[in-house]
């Protein structure tokens, strides 16, 4: 049937009145992969876009959140790391804890409305 | 600032092993628009697309889900009508009842993690 291996996907983000992409999915999958990778370049590399189009998200996110995100320490031989600030990790935190309360609901409304529909058949 | 007038979207969809889009939003407000005008030509119209892609959909839409979720009368002079199928309408209430449900839970994610960071700035 095709149908017994049904799961509900969702993309996520948030928008403003004068813009539609604010923050989402993506900008937060970054913002965790330079918590974890202490560096913009490995993060952009662990995610698998380049460097240029990490250093842009981030900048854009800055922007549209009008606040610092990440800050980076020029250090010598080692290229330098990129650090989350106090309010990027905060942003990190709130917009995990969205996003999973969100795959939670998902999850369960499936099972309630979704599910039956396609038991029954 | 720009984000204070901040909110959540998403777009929702059904995914399988085998498929991406098994049944998604697009598909659902199609649907709803049928049931609605009673027509395909006419939803298709309310929703802005053409009828060859409404038609293209719903054919897609039941391939996908291995069930008639349409059933077209043929009528003489008014061009037929189109109507959901009792299973068409038991996935329209389903997807309806999922998809909202998962609304709710955003809004509430987002008043709880993310408005309190917004309002921090």
């Amino acid at each position: 049937m095709g149908t017994t291996d049904l799961r509900a996907r969702f993309k996520l983000w948030l928008s403003s009145d004068s813009a539609e992409g604010v923050f989402g999915d993506g900008k937060w999958r970054l913002l965790a992969a330079i918590a974890e990778e202490g560096s913009l370049r490995a993060a952009a590399e662990s995610l698998g876009i380049s460097y240029r189009k990490a250093w842009g998200d981030i900048k854009k996110a800055e922007a549209n959140l009008d606040t610092a995100l990440v800050e980076k320490h020029h250090g010598g031989r080692t290229g330098g790391s990129t650090k989350l600030t106090p309010v990027g990790q905060a942003w990190l935190d709130a917009y995990s804890a969205f996003r999973s309360e969100i795959e939670d609901a998902a999850t369960s409304a499936y099972s309630r409305h979704i599910a039956p529909v396609v038991e029954t058949r």
